[in-house]
């Protein structure tokens, strides 16, 4: 799993950061979290063919969340795209593609899955679960969290034991299956080890510290919180419904996550440092994102 | 008067290559002509306040010609902006303002002026006339076209001579109006030199070379016209209503022009210099636009 940082300013860009988005390379998917004006020449700076994109989640419906969509949307049908393009996000996510649609004249040939989501689980597959939860901000907002599915240890010498040959029903009974063989019903139990803990990767979106934000981000890998202000600016970050360094790193430890990244930086500083130091000193194991930055897991 | 090209590709960007926008800084105004995808941050980038943007001119509705529309408008609005914005653009520019108006939550405190042009002239100011004509793509797209307009020079020789006493009637006489001074009607004309040609700049926005850019752009000082292809992708030109190189430098050619520049380029040439040559062997004196290259006339 790759995580890459296409864009971690707030509302207004800088030269050095752009608009919000996250990519995540995981599961032979591209993954978008957000999706901010620009996101599609962040693409380009970062190696990552658009056309890879298989869903982009959005968190909530401000402008530096959401304008990289149309044109991305339009590129890919431009560069001849044909497989569909699931697109997750808050309840009025279709009024947003119906007025990207009618955004002037272009042509897509692939289809767009409109997916609006409610607090819980938005998509689970055979690899991954993503679930949602509805945080704390001025307008509907959602954090993400994503957890790799690991499936448990085949112990095959206890299936050979129980006299199972090897072949389709080792498979079933792998994937959680029980199995008749020889009269006798065999329990998955019987021959599985334990499962192996997956990676958890969870991302706030733009919220207030809250609850809902540390049940989601529970035991993560990795936490990626907005920390738009420095605790000295605690009152703008109330007001604008947004959260401190120091707050990010408050649920990042209240979370037990392993490592906090900090993003969605205000333009007021000139240098992140601040922003680290402070809450290095609530969650030691906290970085803050710049654009273009990767992180393997 | 300066010109800025803020994004020089045609419809996909690259690294070095933004989406169509040029910035104009004249009479005390910053315009727009065209504003791609990421317009907000080339601007941080050639350092020139959007607050200070009074119009925009839209030449069609292509993605890349109008998606940095939606953060520009909110990104004034996030920083206070109070002024009116006034937005020139086809038929249907209504409509594309008011799918930006429901594109997630946010709000404005000035007032967007939206007005859907035709054949003429755009507006006219004390300083300039601004003019557009529709040109040959696959949809309506119109060029522009912005004149200075120089007063002629007022002969205070002469207005001495006729006995009129400096004061409000010179000023009068200088704006070509009539006046009576002790009975006596003064016209203009005795008190007016020559007028001087004021600077001329042409946009052709997306366009096949046609007659109707050739009117529009006669006698330009500076033709700013695209040229996507290089000459030998003649046919891509003709399918896709854009212009080659040796095209656009014909258009100049016929349209007496001082200098031309070659802007929206295709990202399938990895240099420009073939689409330079090439012009350059029909009309001498061209340039390749690229990001943030000035231009003071």
């Amino acid at each position: 799993m790759e995580i890459i940082f296409l864009g971690t300013s707030s509302a207004v860009p800088t030269l050095e950061r752009n608009h919000p988005s996250i990519a995540l390379r995981a599961f032979a998917e591209v993954m978008l979290f957000d999706c901010g004006e620009g996101t599609q020449r962040q693409l380009i700076e970062a190696k990552i063919s658009p056309m890879k994109i298989t869903k982009i989640f959005i968190s909530h419906f401000h402008g530096d969340h959401i304008l990289g969509l149309g044109g991305l949307i339009q590129s890919l049908g431009f560069r001849g795209r044909e497989k569909d393009l699931d697109i997750y996000g808050p309840k009025g996510l279709h009024k947003i593609i119906n007025a990207i649609s009618s955004f002037g004249y272009f042509q897509i040939n692939y289809n767009l899955n409109i997916h609006e989501i409610q607090d819980g689980t938005v998509i689970e597959t055979e690899d991954y679960v993503v679930e949602c939860a509805k945080v704390e901000h001025n307008i509907p907002s959602y954090a993400y969290s994503i957890r790799e599915k690991k499936k448990p240890l085949f112990l095959r010498e206890k299936a050979e034991e129980l006299g199972i040959p090897p072949g389709p029903l080792y498979g079933k009974l792998h994937n959680g299956e029980e199995v008749e063989f020889e009269g006798r019903i065999i329990k998955p139990e019987q021959v599985l080890g334990e499962a192996k803990k997956g990676k958890k990767i969870s991302y706030s979106g733009d919220t207030r510290p809250c609850e809902a934000m540390i049940r989601l981000a529970r035991d993560s890998d990795i936490l990626i919180h907005e920390s738009t202000y420095e605790a000295e600016d605690y009152q703008r970050a109330v007001d604008n419904a947004h959260s401190t360094s120091v707050e990010a790193a408050e649920i990042a430890r209240e979370a037990n996550v392993n490592e906090l990244v900090l993003t969605h930086i205000s333009t007021r500083y000139t240098s992140d440092k601040n922003i680290k130091s402070e809450a290095q000193k609530v969650f030691k194991n906290t970085k803050v994102a710049r654009d273009y930055m990767k992180i393997d897991l």
